[in-house]
């Protein structure tokens, strides 16, 4: 047996009490909104076929899932020929299994395999954790939370609004304000890539285009001139990016420019319906340049930035027209949006935006001077229990001054303390300790204040 | 890319809405009774370094564990004579890591990195997944959830109450009254153990003990015998375990069998306190025969079973003196208590006790006869959140009846109805879908209907 110093492996965390509230806090949040909107909760294992993974996530992404020995004897099937051959060959007779890598692609396996018994739309939401075997960095972990809304079966754009509607009441609830929801198509990037001479290269156009932010206007233009686009029609997608200019006035610098597609007819329908939900309270900007990396995108595409705390998108999302194809069953389109829980908690954290006492647990700690007024106090516990008041008693018969510590390191508001004359007189002193004064309670008087309380 | 149907790795689970829900209804009442008693919540990673985890579940626990390949080329530190040398040796070359087996070991390896913050006694409380490569069969999965509370730091006894307090509010709270907790003493069984003369055998001798429900008394009596103990003795024992006494009437029992010991003082001193907080009301047995196979378990131990359902133990747990001594942390004591989720889903479902509606999303379906109506119910879906009614609108222009059936599906109550005529007169019919009636009403109607239901 190890006596070395435990640590956790890289890349990983623990949470304590107040992270852990605190990440309660903001999943509770977007789990209620999910229900709020008719989504259904589903859960999928941590592990999965690595058949089901592989190929799904191009290259890059096989090389970074996490794979699972198999059981037992786990070299049985490998001969000194295959050790030979290299990690790659030697993997597939030792390893069938693999950690998820996302929600989508479990979520697409659900679909297909449970296809026959799912009524659509299916509107699913699933809160689970994903791990990568990326290089660790600040802000980026091996294990982290998804929390994902999808509605498959459904071509509608009432979902598209639906899921922005819903994306303002999450950050609502927040409290967070500092957030612009960016709204894209994709139709409109595979035009513009048209419309600059790089027809057959959309997606390579996207690709560059995403990396503005990241490299700045002058050499995503040089990167694009190289693949061989017209400059002067370039300089005129680029100078649109630049607009400060409303949502309308943006669909028609585009149309002029591209003209109708279905990409304008989407968002136009998009828009019309968002109008018809307060859409000018919202916080929904067209940002023509958004891109978004993931290729399976195809139609409308979201992503919320901050505009007070510097970090990467907190929350992002977009239509897919063939989630399943990939499980051989076509014709499934669906649209979902993701909100990065890790990213959210470090702008509430910035923005002090958490509420107060989160860890609070019970309202009132019992302290005690010895074996006997613990006693009496035991009697005390259960009585205000009785009457619903959330409290606990200092386990063990120790300095005053130790429990005294233990309420305020648990964050608990009042503690009571018993000692012999107050067991003589059957009144309390019950110690506020935020405002840090002192009042003299009997019980019954306790169990009609804190039940005023509650 | 493959197009053959997917699936989930055997002995693991999808789990649909209505499980989802039933599982987060169990979930959420641990949770609230944990938070009530004072636990805090932590999270530990999935993944733990095989250094920590080693070791600690006896040898066939370590061949339970799932160990994770190094990422990138794995091999890279071994050569072929490591690889003539066989799994065991290879391992250590080829995988650091491997997924947590319980909540137990890694709550240890976390009071010990963070013994200097952390405020003793530590309530702590966690509910997460744990992994184990066992052989799938009816009700024993590989991927399972786990619900733990422990106080390390503190020995009074009291925290032995407080569990059983926990345990009792916890069925309460979920209906099921069909249970006995049952409750027994290491160190009766070592006392027990001495007074069959198997000195130096306790160990055997309560691993022996422990499969009384399974083997019978008959095959125990004979394998402790071959083991060297005194059969008069051991029948006078096993006549002990057979009493249908009362708690006190045992105590008494087995204090003049084995005399005054520390299992003794410390079950008179639980039950005292047990007794002041109401123990005639609750369902604690003490059962001398009780044993739990696990090694680390010192005093007190634990077990819930179920008298309706025929299931193993459904919550179990004990206090153990050295839980950190094995990361290097010395006299540590704690106790705690772990609530097995699938175990209580089943004897839930068997014995019918879920609540009602607990995939219930929203309140209203709006139906919609053509586009027109459609965009007039995207107004009223507007106005009747705007009144707190949580509602969705189907999202596509399809046929009626599909439009229904989704409501039903989806344990939507209400189907508000809209066509040419509700349009012209504003008066739209809303449709009960467990009464079957219907009625009309105007938005404000609806609105203020509603209202009186939240």
């Amino acid at each position: 047996m190890s006596t070395s110093k435990p640590s956790i492996p890289k890349g990983t965390r623990d949470f304590g009490p107040l992270q852990s509230a605190k990440r309660s806090y903001i999943i509770d949040v977007i789990k209620r909104n999910f229900v709020k909107y008719g989504f259904r909760q589903i859960e999928t294992p941590a592990m999965e076929q690595l058949s089901v993974l592989t190929g799904k996530y191009g290259d890059e992404g096989d090389q970074l899932l996490f794979k699972i020995l198999n059981s037992g004897d786990y070299l049985k099937k490998t001969s000194p020929q295959d050790y030979e051959k290299g990690s790659q060959h030697f993997l597939g007779l030792v390893s069938e299994k693999g950690l998820r890598y996302d929600l989508t692609v479990p979520f697409a396996r659900f679909v297909v395999q449970n296809q026959h018994d799912i009524t659509f739309p299916f509107k699913r939401f699933q809160i689970q954790p994903v791990w990568r075997a990326d290089r660790p960095q600040k802000g980026r972990y091996r294990e982290f939370y998804q929390c994902d809304a999808d509605v498959v079966g459904s071509d509608s754009l009432w979902n598209e609004v639906e899921l922005s509607l819903l994306i303002h009441d999450v950050y609502k609830e927040l409290s967070y304000d500092g957030f612009v929801l960016k709204i894209n198509h994709r139709d409109l990037l595979n035009q513009m890539a048209r419309y600059v001479g790089l027809e057959g290269k959309e997606m390579p156009f996207c690709i560059t285009i995403d990396k503005l932010d990241k490299i700045g206007t002058e050499k995503v233009s040089e990167e694009l001139v190289s693949m061989g686009c017209d400059k002067a029609k370039l300089d005129g997608v680029l100078a649109l990016f630049q607009q400060s200019a409303t949502n309308s006035e943006k669909m028609a610098l585009i149309k002029k420019l591209t003209g109708e597609s279905r990409g304008t007819r989407e968002l136009e329908e998009y828009f019309k319906y968002l109008t018809q939900n307060g859409g000018d309270q919202l916080k929904v900007e067209l940002d023509l340049s958004l891109a978004r990396g993931l290729t399976y995108y195809t139609g409308i595409i979201f992503e919320v930035k901050s505009t007070d705390v510097q970090i990467g998108s907190i929350t992002g999302g977009g239509r897919y027209d063939n989630l399943t194809g990939v499980f051989g069953l076509e014709g499934i389109s669906g649209v979902g949006i993701s909100f990065g829980l890790d990213r959210i908690y470090d702008v509430l954290e910035e923005r002090n935006l958490f509420p107060a006492a989160l860890t609070k647990s019970v309202d009132i700690l019992i302290a005690h001077l010895d074996q006997e007024s613990f006693e009496h106090g035991i009697d005390l516990l259960h009585a205000l229990r009785g009457s619903g008041v959330a409290a606990e008693i200092y386990p063990d018969v120790v300095k005053i001054k130790k429990q005294f510590n233990y309420a305020d390191k648990n964050s608990i508001p009042y503690v009571l303390v018993i000692g012999a004359e107050e067991m003589a007189k059957k009144r309390y002193s019950l110690k506020n300790m935020v405002a840090g004064n002192q009042e003299m309670f009997t019980l019954q008087e306790l169990q009609e204040y804190f039940k005023a309380k509650i």
